[in-house]
């Protein structure tokens, strides 16, 4: 049994979760409230010094840091694999793990925090001044998936894993009525971005994606 | 043989370049000029459309983003290994190079870019405010090798590979004219970081380290 400590919305616990539920690894969750600051309590300290979601616990192993922990599970529970059948399939994967954390992860904070917390009063220059680059992003990923499946090979990877909490995280912000003012050009997703809108689909059709929403998504 | 693209001075292409001399890999150097914008030239645009360096290229397999450079070279190169000899090994290299890429190089970069280029002016408020998350960073590296001979195992591995050129990039702008007015507190290095010195001069003594240094450090 592993025990995996996340937070609700956290985009990097968010590819632990699907991990481990791709993988049907049983687990315990230990969902840590942010706004009760759990993740800072000495308890989770001792888990993970930084403090930071998500980690997990297996035996006498501990594994924190998102990509460390998708690696671990990959490595314990090998079936199926998320790291591609050859060296050149688990590169292009771990490349794309790289330019998600490296500039969309960036071009999506800089811009996209106020958004995303439904405050953009006194950010709506530099919400502004940011979106170009991030629909740069966006046209990027778009454009990887033209006539793909997934991501890399055929099958789904830890490059999916860590795109789709950007994916769902960008258009709850669309949907947000403070987001309203802004064109940010996301919805319906499936006339702006079908390659995105369809691969989104193919993931939600997975039978445990359900249960890896934040908790606080449906409240 | 491998083509090898990189910059002199990019710490992710440094990785990249320890991997290939420690590996004993063939390459031949395709060391792109900064100045001359050579990373943004239609020819190495087609190799990386993200115009970055390193990439490295091997028969039909194009790969950039230094991570996937790693792994790839140690997928195809396995001896020496460079991620550890066992899960839990692996997942802690993965989480100490994501701790240099998540941590270190963001304090790194937003206190020391003014510094590392010798042009303070107009940033000493900047650089004095940053400085004690960056010096809490270089902290817990230097308790990471309390009584060890590389950073994680018994092998010099990824961790080791992604920490070394952040260490040689401080200690040159420690070294700086310029970086003077300022208490960094770095060196000499073995008085104020034991530990950190006697990995360096460690990693210092393998026969291919030097030639893995910038070009332009002995101009």
């Amino acid at each position: 049994m592993i025990d995996f400590y996340w937070g609700s919305g956290s985009p990097y616990s968010w590819r632990v979760h699907q991990t481990l539920e791709h993988k049907g690894v049983p687990y315990e969750s230990k969902l840590l409230s942010f706004s009760a600051r759990e993740h800072k309590s000495p308890e989770f300290l001792a888990v993970n010094p930084r403090g930071k979601v998500p980690a997990i616990v297996h035996g006498a192993v501990v594994v924190y840091e998102s990509n460390a922990c998708v690696r671990y599970l990959d490595r314990v529970f090998p079936d199926p694999p998320v790291f591609g059948a050859t060296p050149a399939e688990e590169a292009e994967i771990v490349c794309r793990v790289s330019e998600i954390d490296n500039y969309l992860d960036h071009a999506h904070g800089a811009t996209f925090r106020p958004l995303f917390f439904g405050r953009p009063q006194g950010h709506e220059d530099a919400i502004r001044a940011g979106l170009p680059a991030l629909f740069a992003e966006i046209a990027r990923w778009e454009a990887a998936l033209e006539g793909k499946t997934f991501l890399v090979g055929e099958r789904f990877s830890a490059a999916d894993i860590a795109l789709m909490p950007q994916v769902q995280n960008l258009l709850r912000t669309a949907a947000k009525p403070t987001s309203a003012p802004f064109d940010l050009g996301l919805l319906p997703l499936a006339d702006r971005y079908p390659n995105l809108a369809s691969w989104k689909t193919r993931i939600e059709a997975f039978d445990w994606f359900a249960r890896t929403l934040p908790p606080h998504w449906s409240e």
